[in-house]
C-alpha cells in the first residue's frame, strides 16, 4: 500500500496542508492563517496527527531558512521580518511532535522539485521556478538537486537594468528599492500605476513594462544558471497574455548570444507556466516528504 | 608511478599547453598563437605527442561550446565570432589523433574546478570563478559538479543596474552594449576613460566605478547561485586595491538581506583572488584531464 504523507506549504499569510499519497491522491486538506508560530504550527501538527498515520512530512517554507544539515539551527526560519517568526525551529518542532522524517526547503525550491517530478520540467536536470506575486522568489534544480549553496537563492532580489527615464518609479523593496521584486512584484505594479495588477487591462502599458523587467531577469538567470527550462508562476503570471511579451523581450535582450535552438527557436517551450497550475508549492511539500521517506 | 597528463588552455589569442603529473609537477610547457584551427590544434597535437606518453588530455576552452555529451557536436566550439573557429571540433580532433580520453569544459568552468581542487575553494561544493579582463566570464561548481545546464553559463553578459547620469558610457559589448562585460571588461575601461586600465592610478575614479559594476554582479550571483565563495581573477583583478572596494559595495548592495555570517562578517574570505594566481585556467585543463582519466 502506498504510504500517506503530510505536505505543508508554509507561507507568510497562510499555511496550506495536505495528507496525500500522490499528487492526484489528496485525502485531506486544511488551511490555517499564519498567526504565531505556537498557534499555527500547533494547528498543523494537530491536523497531521488526526489525519494520519503518515510516513513523512515535507515543508515548503517561506524564508530565509537555514538549510545546512550540519548547522545547529538547521530547519529554522532565520531572519524574516514577519513578527514572531524569526528564529523559529519549524522543522524541529514538527519532527519532535510527530517523530517522523521531515524534509524542508524553500517554497520556491520545493515548487521547482514538484515541477520536475510531476509538472513542466519532467526529465530535466537543470531548471528554475519563479513565483511573481506579492513578492518575487526563485528556486532552482541544478545537476538534478535543489540549489542551496551558502544559504539558498534569493532570486527576487537580483539587480536589474532600470531606465529611470522610461520608468521613474524608485522601486518598492525595503532592502534594495529597485531590485527585481522592487520593480516587478504585485505591490510595485500597484504603487507605480495606482491600481492593483489584476485590475489593469491587457492593453495597459503596465504589462509591457512588467514583461521588460521579467525578461531582464530571465536574461540574467539564463546567463548565470543556464537552465533547460524556466517556469513562471505566481499571481502576476495569472495574466497569460504576458508570456509572449516576456519570451519576445528575453530573446531581444539576449540578442542571439546564447546559440541554443531552445532559446532561439523554441522559446514557447522554454519560458512556460507551471505544469501544476497554482499547486506547485503544495505538491513540492509532498515531493519533499516522499524524498525524505526514500 | 603517477601518469602524465596534457593540459590545454585554449584562448582566443593563444593556446597554453602543459605536460604535467600534478599542479607542482609540470614537465613541459608550450604556447602557440591562435591562428587557424588546423595550424594551432596541429601544433598542440605535435607538442602532446612529442612530450608523452600521456594518459589523458583536458581542454579549458574559449566558447561558446557544445558540452552536451549526447549531442552530435559535443566538444565543438560553436558560434564564436573569432574568424575560422566557429563549428570547430576541437575535442574530436585531439581525441582522434591521440586516441586518449579528452575532457573539455569552458575556460572559466575549468578554472573553477582547479580552484576547487587545489586553490581557494578546496572543500567547498558551490562556488563561482570569474575572469575580468579582455572579456568577462564566469564558471560555477554547483553541488560539487561544474554547471552546464542548457549550454553553459555566460555570466559576463548578465544585465546590471547602469546609472546613466553617473556613467553615460553606453557600454562596449557588441551584443548587449551595457551588460557586465560591456561595462566592466578591460576594453570598456579603456573606451570610457581613454586609457588602458593598467595605466589608471589607484585614486582614479575609474576604480570606484569598476568596483560598483563588479559588486552589482556579485549581488546578482549571490542572489541566483548562492555560492559559498567567489573567486575573481583576470587582468583587471591584478589591481589588488579593488578587492576591498568590491567587498564593501557588495555588502552595501545586499543591504543585510542575505543573513549569512560569511557575507556579513567574513566577506574578505568570501570574495577572494584566485588561490592559483594566473594559473587557474591552465591547471583547470589539468584537472579536467585527471577527471577524464579517473
Amino acid at each position: 500500500m502506498t504510504p500517506l504523507f503530510g505536505g505543508i506549504e508554509a507561507g507568510g499569510t497562510k499555511f496550506n496542508c495536505i495528507i496525500a499519497s500522490g499528487p492526484d491522491k489528496i485525502l485531506a486538506e486544511a488551511r490555517f492563517s499564519t498567526t504565531t508560530p505556537a498557534e499555527t504550527i500547533g494547528q498543523v501538527i494537530e491536523f497531521l496527527k488526526q489525519n494520519g498515520p503518515i510516513a513523512a512530512v515535507g515543508i515548503a517554507c517561506f524564508g530565509p531558512l537555514d538549510l545546512n544539515p550540519a548547522s545547529p539551527t538547521f530547519g529554522y526560519i532565520t531572519s524574516t521580518p514577519k513578527p514572531g517568526w524569526a528564529s523559529t525551529d519549524i522543522r524541529g518542532r514538527i519532527q519532535h511532535e510527530l517523530s517522523l522524517p521531515v524534509g524542508i526547503d524553500t517554497d520556491v525550491n520545493a515548487a521547482a522539485v514538484a515541477e520536475g517530478t510531476w509538472g513542466a520540467c519532467q526529465g530535466l536536470s537543470n531548471f528554475v521556478y519563479f513565483t511573481i506575486g506579492t513578492g518575487v522568489g526563485g528556486g532552482a534544480v541544478v545537476n538534478g538537486r535543489p540549489l542551496h549553496g551558502l544559504v539558498h537563492p534569493e532570486m527576487g532580489h537580483m539587480g536589474l537594468p532600470h531606465n529611470r527615464e522610461l520608468d521613474p518609479f524608485v522601486g518598492s523593496c525595503p532592502f534594495h528599492e529597485d531590485c527585481f521584486e522592487g520593480l516587478a512584484a504585485g505591490p510595485a505594479i500597484n504603487k507605480r500605476w495606482g491600481q492593483p495588477a489584476e485590475t489593469l487591462p491587457f492593453e495597459h502599458p503596465a504589462w509591457d513594462l512588467e514583461a521588460t523587467y521579467i525578461a531582464h531577469a530571465m536574461k540574467s538567470v539564463i546567463c548565470t544558471l543556464s537552465p533547460e527550462r524556466i517556469v513562471l508562476g505566481g499571481g502576476v503570471m495569472q495574466q497569460p497574455h504576458i508570456f509572449p511579451l516576456i519570451r519576445h523581450k528575453t530573446q531581444a535582450f539576449l540578442n542571439g548570444y546564447v546559440q541554443s535552438p531552445t532559446v532561439l527557436e523554441h522559446i514557447a517551450d522554454y519560458i512556460v507556466p507551471p505544469g501544476l497550475g497554482t499547486h506547485s508549492g503544495m505538491l513540492g511539500a509532498l515531493a519533499l516528504a516522499q524524498q525524505q521517506y526514500r
